[in-house]
Formats: structure tokens, sequence, C-alpha cells
């Protein structure tokens, strides 16, 4: 039996998009003699749905799209995800289905048992959980279909009651066949390989992996969809951050159905840097064209954070299609705007310079009457930066260009930046990445020749408004800081705890609140491309009124 | 037995407030010689406490004020609110309890089974369903207790599965005892009447009912409190709005246990107008009270909307802290100045005027090089927008003011409206409140006198951002648009349904596709106190990136 993945980039709620694509690749697999063709999870919808999966209408035209591609499978089967209606009166109204199309027709549905509910996930908000296992059965095969986390209940706190393959073991299957919705983390890959090699050995059998790829807003799937041998072995992964299609045979040999290929030799995993680099510039090449937008614009400082993101900005959309903006103020150095400067020639980048004094003494003007005799404070430093929001909204609004917010996870973390301000932007590149990772970014985009100035790098981070100001003057030590933010963000781990990693107790107590008090800016802040495995977004969601560490 | 009901207002992650406030209540119910007192659902930790809960630290604490309450229970027993951990190593790590505290001890807990996870609740993201049902004894009382959503599984088409009263009345008790956190919206007060009724005509059991009251952030909780016999009928009901404590004593009469007070009369419930009005307001004084702010700015413009905004806030926060700042351009009207000042005399509210034409020129005038012949467009009337926002923020940043968002729902469904600009704010008073809607809470407000000039609430409403603009030049007439809304939001119907209303099939699919293609300019607002069954925000999950309508 030959059995391709089909690793497609879905967007949400596209049906006609999706039903092509699913079709078209159906057509391929058949011209390849393939006799079966898997999926993702909910691929005909796009992942994740959200509250789409409210509406009846939606629900509905799930259900024509289903029927369109059945009629498709003739010579082939199609495995492909999307939600079922629950029949029962009781429970919630869905499933979240894996469908086996053959023949024209609906030939048998797996329903996802344990439905994850936590950091991204919310499906248990829309599905009921299956409670009855049977394998499906295809020429002459018994296929264990299980959909995502049905298979990730294995470790030594596990987080459901029920494992399914443990109930559809008992029908000895001959092959385990997954379908996923798994984005992308700086650590996921890692895990993912795990749990895949330990379901295959745990129950001695081949497993089919077919994940999404491509970006939706904030989540970054990665693919890398498989097959594993019953050893563990990956014999097939398909691409990283890009669609693909490809397919393997499988044949009994004593009963038991082998994959016709020999295990792939173990390959070194890409650096994080460089799988985060990779990860940002599919996440921002897709938010446009999924938007249907074409030209980014950024506020270019000389700093770090907007170099970074301006680098990753022309890899994806290329240098034609992005808009750089100085905009100095009084108290930007020479040596910002040089930098600046020059890595926009570097990039091949058009920019622009505009001076916000212009803006900045006007509205303080107008102010006067107020202000008078009140000494400069975080109030000027703040008109500054929201002056700059406002004309670079206005180059936006006026051109077509979406603003690209540069603030990275440290900042935004701790509330160091200006709401209406440097936090504006329609996408945030680097709010998942800390200051010290985006360093690594730097030096990653840098391997072959200078990209970014190395100025750029070596300075001393700065905001630049007021005179000498310097990040360190309000925060600790980035190399302190980030280590502690890991800690409470990644690792949920409170104050005492950390303090007894070896941190200063006031930094330790001083950091905490900063975040927990600056969660009403975040709140208000541009959806942020997740690299990690706890972003600020839906992942993370906190009281805004609250009292705790505070 | 006396059995007290504690309607308190708790601040989320407050150990120290929220024990302070449980502890005094358990006294004077001492003084008052209750037998029991019962507190809300996560009363110990304010609701809802969000991923405070993912943080061992929190839990622990927890667990401290559980004991530092129970010490405290001699000569009265106390039912309280607070997660508890669960045991069993498979599952979820927390359960939603209800603990019953007596004799210096816990004495029985009970498990929330029915984990609410729509809307805005996000239950089973932290909890495992409770599985085994017991009643539990005190003073020769048996007590079915419950948690909130586990008695609401009673309509045609039950969310669950499972119904926890079917299981506790085999062990026959004598009373129910519901502990809530079930937050106000328009509707919510005649639903949840009726499942109370239900339940105890179902049960034949009298029912005891404790309700958080007071706002946390964008929800509302009215209280509302109560005790029914085993007829149905309410014999005594707390305040709405307020915090309350009340008791009623119980007898058993041939073995059956009854309250010892006749039905209340049928109060005829409040109109929906005066009850949104009282839920913003305390809305608002929450909001600042709790998050340490005393004093609010508005950009006061001579429209409905501002006015409304601002009536409230001088109703939720006096009128001595709150400034109202006109802020004209070259196309303000100058009925609309003098509206707006009449306003500000009426409420006795400080007022200033500040004309924006200074900063809106400056802006331009640095954008000259590149707008240059470029017709006047939403470019312009963003950045008049926008400036405004940059003057209330320097005035807010300096003098210590959070800014009020005036933004209504009609607005913020079809994005009409500048993101930086008149959408900012600390918190959005209007954001789920109908255009109709605030003319009703207008002529709410002016009641007994004109408050809001007549003017305001007659005029057709206008942004003015250029020469004689009407809303109604981009938007259908608010009366139908806010029909069409309120299906597609808060009844979830589809286009063709809503056609079928019989409204103008281009108008329909034009507003649907407005409201999808806004989402992600709802995701930069602040957050919006929720007065309708389903509000913009976290009870509203939309995809950004996707093309469903659209």
């Amino acid at each position: 039996m030959r059995i391709a993945l089909a690793q497609l980039n879905y967007l949400i709620g596209d049906f006609d998009g999706n039903v092509s694509k699913i079709i078209e690749s159906v057509r391929k697999c058949r011209e390849m003699n393939a006799d079966l063709v898997v999926f993702a999870e909910l691929s005909l919808c796009g992942y994740p749905p959200r509250d789409f999966l409210e509406f009846d209408d939606f629900i509905n035209r799930c259900g024509l799209a289903i029927e369109q591609i059945a009629a498709e499978c003739h010579g082939i089967a199609a495995i492909i995800g999307a939600p079922a209606r629950n029949p029962d009166i009781k429970g919630k109204n869905l499933f979240n289905a894996a469908w086996l199309l053959a023949d024209g027709d609906v030939k048998g549905m797996a329903f996802k048992a344990l439905l994850p509910n936590y950091d991204i996930f919310d499906e248990y908000r829309y599905f009921e959980p299956n409670r009855s296992f049977n394998v499906l059965e295809f020429n002459g095969v018994k296929i264990a279909l299980t959909v995502c986390e049905d298979i990730w209940n294995i470790g030594p706190d596990p987080l459901y009651v029920a494992t399914p393959m443990d109930e559809l073991i008992r029908q000895q299957p001959d092959i385990m066949i997954n379908i996923a919705a798994s984005p992308f983390n700086s650590d996921q890959e890692s895990e993912r390989a795990a749990v895949l090699a330990t379901n295959a050995r745990q129950y001695r059998l081949p497993l089919v992996y077919v994940n999404h790829v491509g970006a939706q807003t904030e989540l970054l799937f990665d693919g890398l969809s498989r097959v594993l041998d019953a050893e563990g072995n990956t014999v097939m992964e398909l691409k990283a951050f890009k669609e693909d299609l490809q397919y393997v045979d499988f044949e009994f040999d004593n009963e038991r159905l082998i994959p016709l290929k020999p295990p792939q030799n173990h390959n070194e995993l890409p650096s994080k840097t460089s799988l985060i680099h990779d990860a940002l510039v599919m996440g921002i090449g897709d938010y446009f064209s999924k938007m249907g937008f074409k030209k980014a614009i950024l506020g270019l400082s000389g700093g770090i954070d907007s170099a970074v993101t301006l680098a990753l900005a022309a890899k994806a959309l290329g240098p034609d299609n992005v808009l750089a903006v100085l905009l100095p103020s009084e108290f930007s150095s020479q040596h910002s705007i040089d930098d600046a400067r020059q890595l926009a020639v570097n990039l091949d980048v058009k920019h622009e310079m505009i001076s916000i004094s212009n803006g900045y003494n006007s509205v303080l003007d107008s102010l006067k009457p107020y202000f008078d005799g009140l000494p400069f404070n975080v109030t000027e430093e703040n008109v500054q930066a929201r002056i700059r929001a406002v004309i670079l909204m206005a180059l936006a609004n006026k051109f077509g260009y979406i603003l690209l917010n540069t603030s990275n996870k440290s900042e935004a973390a701790v509330g160091y930046g200006t709401l209406y301000g440097d936090m504006c932007g329609g996408i945030s590149v680097l709010g998942d990445v800390y200051k010290t990772q985006v360093y690594d970014l730097a030096h990653y985009i840098n391997r072959d020749r200078e990209i970014i100035p190395e100025n750029s790098i070596t300075k001393p981070p700065s905001a630049e408004l007021r005179p000498g100001q310097k990040d360190s003057d309000s925060l600790p030590d980035y190399a302190i800081l980030d280590q502690i933010l890991y800690q409470y963000i990644e690792k949920r781990v409170g104050p005492s705890e950390i303090i007894a990693m070896g941190f200063d107790e006031a930094t330790v107590k001083r950091v905490l609140k900063m975040v927990n008090t600056n969660e009403w800016k975040r709140h208000q802040t541009p959806p942020i491309l997740r690299v990690s495995p706890k972003a600020f977004g839906s992942g993370r969601r906190m009281p805004i009124v609250g009292k705790y560490l505070s």
C-alpha cells in the first residue's frame, strides 16, 4: 500500500481555496499511484478555526466541502480533518474528526478524544471528546486513526485519564495514522520527535504523521510530517516551513505492515536560532500574503530590534516591498542614524528620513498651558514615540503599507515601551524573542557577511528618548532579566524558587511585579509571532485587574 | 439552622485582602448566630484567576489562606470556593472546589463536575472535572453542594453528558447549596432565575445560591445571590451590584428542610437599560479602584458616545475625578463644542479645550514631501484622531489620569474608528453597547432632568473628520446595522438566515464582511465592559487571518 503525506498551507475558512488545494493533491497522488493520501487535522477549514465553529453556516460549508472532496476520491482514498456533528443530543455539538473518504463517499470516521485546552489551544470550547474507539479497515489494512493530542498522553504526569491508543491497540491495528495541527516553538520539534518515536515503539506499529505548515496569524506551523517504522525510526520526513508531498510504500511481512524504506540517518537538528529565524520569516510572509497585503513599513532606529525586524521582513517580503523610515528626534545620536542608513543600504531596502521635531514640539506647544514649569519626564518620552507612530501610520494609510512592530519579548514583559507608540503595528515580529535572543538572530543574519552593522550589535541598548538614556538605567542587565523572565514566563516558576536559583531577591520581585502590572499594556498589542512554548497572547491568559506578585 | 449568604467583591490574587474580607464576614455571621456562612465560587482567589492557576506558588497561597480561614471557623462553619489539588496522577492537577470549613478544619469538599469552557469561560483549561458525587453532612443536614455550572445542564440540548444533581439526589440531600461566579449580561438574570427555580422544583429541595459581586476588568458580577424554597419560589434575594450579607433560617418539617421565610412577591425586573447603566457604573468604579487609579480623562466631542461615557464616569468616580477635554479641529462644528461644554457644566465636570490644529498641521507638514498632490482621504482623518490620542495620553501620563475609551459596539463591530486614535483607552465603557442602546442610555441618564443636551441626542451622528461627514455616508442606518450585528454576533446566525429575516442581501454581506475583516483592529482595543451575552474580547475568539464571509 502506497501512502502519501500531503503537508499543505491552508487559509482558515477559505473553503474554495482549501478544497482546490486538497483536490489538486488528491489528483497528484493518484497519478503517483498512491492508494491513500493523508491531510492534516481540520485541514478543510484551517487551524484554528476558533469561534467560526459556532456558526451553523460554517459547519454546513465544511459538509459541502467534504462531499466535493469525496467525489474526487475514486481510485484513491483520502484521510482529511474536518469538524463533524455530534448526533447525540447530550454533549457539545461537534467532534474534531478524521474522515476516511473513498469510492466517492465517506467510508469511516475517527473522533478526537483528547482535546488540548492549554496554552494556545481551546478545543474543549468546541468539541465533545470521543469515548468509543474503533480501527478503520481500508484495503485489508487496519488503521488506528487518531487526531494529534490523542497520542500525546504518554508522560509520567498524564493530562488525561484515558489514552486512545490503549483502546485501539486491542483491535490489533496494522498501522497508526495521526493527523495533527502542531505549531512550532523552539522546543517543540525535539518533544514531538520523542512522542512519535515513543508511540511507534510502545505499540510496535509504524506511524504516519501529517502536520500543517504555514502561519495562521501568530501560530507558525513547521510541518515536518513524517513516517516512522515500528522501532520508532524515522523513514521519511517532509520539509520544515514549506509545503511538501511525499509517499512511502508499505507491505505485509509476517503479518506485520512494514514501510519499504530504511531508517534515515539521524540528522543534526538545526540550531534553535536558525529555526526561529525561518519560523519568523514564514510568519511575516504568510501574515502578509493571507491578509492580502504586500508592503511593510517600519521605524528604523539604528538599534538592534528594528534592524533584525527589517532583515527578516526583507527576507520574507523581498527588499522592494519594505520601507524603512528613520524618525530622528533631538535625542537621536548620529551613529544611530548612520547605522540605520547603512543597514538599509546593506539590505537594498528603500529608506526615508522624517524628523519628528515638528510634530513633537507642536503637541508640546498645545500642552504648554498645562505642562508649563513641570519637569520633562516619561510623558515627553511617550509623546516622541507616539508622534513616530502617527507618522508611520499616516504613511501606511496613504500608501498601503502595514506597520511592523519591532518590540522584543523582554520589553513586552516588563512594559518597557510606549503604548500607541513603539508598541503599534499589524504584527509583532520579535515579541516572543527575548533581547538576548535578538542578538543571536543578528549574528545569524550576519553569518555570511555583515548585514546588520556591527555597531548596532555592540552598542549599549537605548530608547534615545532623553539625553544619554540607556535601557540599563531602568532595567536589570538583559542577561539577568531574560533568565528571570524565562523562569517566570516559560517555566511558570514562582518568586521563591527563582530566588533559590541564586538571583537577587529584590531584582526578582521587581521583575515579576513589572510583568504582572503591565498586563494591561500587552492586552492592546498586536498579535505576536509565536516561537517559544509560552508566548504573550492567547497562550498566556492573565487577569488585568489583580494583585498577585504586584 | 441559620445559613448566611456572603456576597462580596473580591480582588483576583489578593489573598490578604480577600482573606480579611472573608474572615470579617465569618465573624459578623457568628455574631448573628449563623450556623453556616456561604461564600462564592473561587472566592478565596477571585474569579477568574486565569493562568495564575498554573503557578504552584499561587495554589500554595490558596492552601495557606484556607488554613487561615478554617482557623477562624469555630462556632460557625463556612463554605468557600478555592482550587484544590487533584491527588490522582492522571488528569489535570486541580479541581475547582467548594470547601466546607468547621471546628478549625476542613470538614469536606465538593469538586465541580461541569466546567464551562465557552464564551468568557476557560475552566477546562485548569480543572479536572469531578466524576464522583457525595453529599456532605453538617449538623444533621445533608447538603448537595455544587459549583455554579453543575446545576445548569438542564435545557433540551444539554452541553454535558452527566448532570451532578441527578447523582447527588440519590443520597437524599436536604438542601442544595450552589456557589457561583455568574457574571452579568442583560439576558442573564432572567435565565439564571429560571435555572435556579427549575432546579429547586425538579429536585424538590430548597436552594442557597451565592454569587460574586463587583467587576473584574471586563466581567461585571451582579450578585443577586438568593434562597429558594423547594417550590422554586425566591424567599430572599441579595442586592444587585453591591456587597450584601443576609441569612435565612431553615427547619425540618416532616423530614423536609424548609426555609422559615415566605416567598417574596415577584418583583418587576428593572429595565435592561437601567441594569446596563448600573453595571457600567460598577465596572468603571471597580476598574479604577482595583487598579489603584482615581482619575479619568476622556475626549468630549459633543456626540452621544462620549457624552454617555462622561455621565457614567462622573457617576462612578465622582465629577471631581473626571476631566473632559474638547479637542476641536477645523472640521468640528460650533454646536458640537457648545453641546460638549454644556454637558460638562451639567455634570459639574471640569473641562478643557485644546485645539488639535497645531499638531495635525505639523505632522502633515512633515509628510508634505510624500503626500504633496495626493487627495485628502482617510489618512488625514486618522491623523486627527491620532493627534487627539497623543494629547489625551500626554495629559494622562503627566497628571495620572486613565483614558476612557468611548467607542460603541456598532463601531467596534464594523471597524468604524481609528486604531491608536479614538480606539485608545484603559477600558472601553461602551464597547458592548450598540449605538441604538447608547441612545437608550442617554434617555435613561436624562430621565429626571436634561443632563445630556438634547442636541447631542437628536443630531445625526458624525465623526467630524471632514466637512459635512455623517456616519450614514459609510454605514447603514444604525437601526438596521444594529439588528444585523445582533443576529450575527449575539445569535451567531449566518448570512443566509439573516437575509431570510428580510434584510437586504447586499447590506448583510457588506456588514458581515466588515465585522470579519476588522478583527485585527479589535485585537488591539482595550478590555470592554461586558453587558451582553456576546461581547468583543475574550468571549468571542475569531481568527485574524482568515477568509470567511470576507
